[in-house]
Order: structure tokens, then C-alpha cells, then sequence
């Protein structure tokens, strides 16, 4: 396998000057390994990344929330940079297909994992970073990531959102409960429902029993909001 | 009280465009509380200060160690911007002289606090960050904070490096006995002796268990030191 890396290129609106580092932060330790010793696996670049998309995002927060506390903004940052959220924004771009994987890692699914997708965006970012500097790494973020913040907010916390929504309401209980377990112990899937009253009223999948039960919250919320509309 | 702006800029070797950035960085919330709900306190500051922190430090480390793997420099930025280290760093150029602190807060001994020290130095560096811009945020923490790693490593990590030290030697154990506990409630403070075997090679006092262990860590480390050079 070979990435296209103009493709790539193309879909990220930038063109690097050394694509080495394009190509080391797509290219995950399952992948190195395999290739042996001397392949640079992308959790450097991932460090890096990582701390460029802090300063961009809490940067962003400070501007845009003159009256937000700290605490408020390390909340939202953490909606906007937490494992699913960014999962998520990397697939909207498809970055997951252009992630070098090592044989076994494919087999077992890897490239739909969180984890591995989350990664491999930050050290996109880490990449950019080096070859292009701070600004052209922060366009890229503003872009990619910090968007849509209030459906990603709900994302991250769908249960909070979901009990204040009803607490309103007579004193129903919420209730989450796992229906289904699937899976070998590495690739556990979680099927929840969630419970208002003895009435189901969503229902979510997801690598953890926490994941699931937020998917179910969140599936809740949109169906409130459907017939509320 | 008023601080001594100018002072201070001559410490850090910087001059603010805005100096209410600066004044803002200094101010604590307990002294922000006292003077009524307008007066800004540093922590948004700090917010933004902590993540440019992390930036510069991960950018540096990633340079200076090209073999180091993801989870060795994600260790030793613990080291360099951990609250005892950055407290550390602060009282070095005198920075805690410069906070303003309420009146309750300065009572029981607030501007000795490492907390309060090191998240002045965190605001600071938002403070720098916004007025001047990153490169100048990046010069100061530089010359202030990513100074003399070899030290900060082993004071974070004390015990650590005094248990590989005493390793290869015949089996004593290293034991950590707090013999004293003083101060009230939300000032507490320890102190513990390190035993090797029977005998005390070290002495630290703390405001925790923790800080107490690897101040008496340092002080065996330092005495070894001296008695084999």
C-alpha cells in the first residue's frame, strides 16, 4: 500500500515542503513495526500535535469567550479535542484511509478505532506544525476542528445535557441499560438503551459502556428535538 | 499595595504594549474577590498561559531529543512544568514579591504557596503571549523555565532516580517514615526521613506525603552526590 499524498495534500488545502513528515504521521507503530526498526511511527509527531492543538484551541476559547471562566473553557476545550470528537472531525475528511497500518492492526479493525484515527490527526497537525509553522498549522485547525461547537458539545456530554432537558418534566427516572455485549475482549461493542421511565427512549453503540450510553443520550436528545420541532 | 510594573518588566526582560495584561496575570482571585466583581483575576491567564507552556516545551523537547520516544518527553515535560518546578522557577527571579493577594490569603502564608506562585507564572506567560505575541512568550520560557533539566528531573523524580542509584548495591530497603505532621487542616505540613536499612540518609519537608518523599529523595541524592565526588 501508498498513500496518495497529493490527494492528501489536496483534501488538507496544504502542500508540503517535505512530505516526510506527511508521510510519518500517517504512519501508525503497527505499520512501523512490521517494516522494522528503522520506520519512524507517528507518536512524536502525535506529541507535538498534540500541544499545537491546545494553544490553538484554548487561544481560540479565550478570544471567543470573553466571559467564559477558566473552567468553562477547559470544558468546551475538552469537547473539542477529546478522542471522539476528533475521530470524527479526521473522518469527515476521510484521513482514515490514508493511514499506513500494520497487517494485524487491519484484520482486528483498526482503522475504525478511535484511537488510532484521533492519532493520526494529531500528528497531522505535528506535521503541518514543522513543515509549515504555527499559522498555517492553526488555518488548518480552525478549519478541521474548531467548528460546529455546539453539536460537538452535546457530543461529549449527552447524559448532562439529557438529564437537565428533563428535569424539568415529572420525576421519571433515567436509566441506562446494557442489552447487548459483543465481541472478544479487545474489540468489545456496547449495546445500551436508554430508559425515561419504563419508556425507551434512545438507543447507542460504542466501544465502552461510557461511549454507549453517551450515543444513546445523544439519540435521546435527537429525538426530543425532532418532536419538539 | 501597588506593583512595581516596571520592576517587574525589567525582571523579565520585557516591556507590555498593554500593562493591564500584566497587572491582570498578577492578580489573584482572593484579592480580585476583596476589591468587588469587576476586578479581572488571572485565571483566564493562566488558562491560556498553561497551554502555551505546553507548546513550547513539547517544541523543545522534540528538538533537543531526536531519540527520545512520545512517552519520555511527555515524562520529562511533567517534570519541567509541574506546579513544584514552575513555583520553583518563579521564586528564582522573585516573581511571587510581584502578586496581588488578599488580605485572608496573605495571612496564612498564600504567596509562599506553590500553587498560587506557579499559576501567576502560568498567567504570566499568558500575559506575554497576548501582548507580544508567541515568539517572545517562547524566549521567555525558554530562558526561565526550560533551564537546567537535569535537575528538575530528578527533583520530580526523586525516588525514582535514588531507588536505580541504590539498586545495584546489596539488598537494604529504602523506607519512607513520616516523623512528623504539623499545622492545621489547609496547611499542613509533613516531614519524613528516608531510611536505607536502618540508618537515615535523607530529610524532607512538604506541604504532602508525596512532596515530603521526594524532598528527603533529593536530599539523599545530594548527599551521596557530595560524599562520592
Amino acid at each position: 500500500m501508498n498513500i496518495d499524498v497529493s490527494k492528501l495534500e489536496r483534501i488538507i488545502g496544504y502542500e508540503f515542503k517535505n512530505t516526510e513528515y506527511l508521510i510519518t504521521a500517517m504512519t501508525h507503530k503497527s505499520y512501523a513495526f512490521e517494516k522494522g526498526r528503522n520506520t519512524k511511527n507517528n507518536e512524536r509527531l502525535e506529541f507535538l500535535g498534540d500541544a499545537v492543538l491546545e494553544l490553538v484551541s484554548s487561544d481560540f476559547l479565550f478570544r471567543s469567550y470573553k466571559d467564559k471562566s477558566e473552567g468553562q473553557m477547559t470544558k468546551l476545550r475538552a469537547a473539542l479535542v477529546c478522542e471522539p470528537t476528533l475521530a470524527m472531525d479526521a473522518r469527515d475528511f476521510g484521513l482514515q484511509n490514508f493511514i499506513y497500518l500494520g497487517v494485524g492492526e487491519e484484520k482486528t479493525g483498526g482503522r475504525n478505532r478511535d484511537s488510532i484515527v484521533s492519532d493520526a490527526l494529531e500528528a497531522l497537525i505535528g506535521a503541518i506544525y514543522l513543515d509549515g509553522g504555527f499559522d498555517v498549522a492553526e488555518q488548518f485547525i480552525i478549519k478541521y476542528i474548531l467548528n460546529d461547537i455546539e453539536r460537538k458539545k452535546l457530543f461529549y456530554d449527552s447524559k448532562t445535557v439529557l438529564q437537565e432537558r428533563l428535569a424539568g418534566n415529572d420525576k421519571e427516572e433515567l436509566k441506562y441499560v446494557i442489552v447487548d455485549e459483543r465481541g472478544p475482549q479487545h474489540l468489545k461493542e456496547y449495546e445500551v438503551e436508554v430508559f425515561y421511565g419504563d419508556k425507551v427512549i434512545g438507543h447507542g453503540v460504542g466501544s465502552t459502556k461510557k461511549k454507549a450510553e453517551q450515543m444513546a443520550a445523544m439519540d435521546a436528545l435527537n429525538k426530543i428535538n425532532i418532536r419538539n420541532k
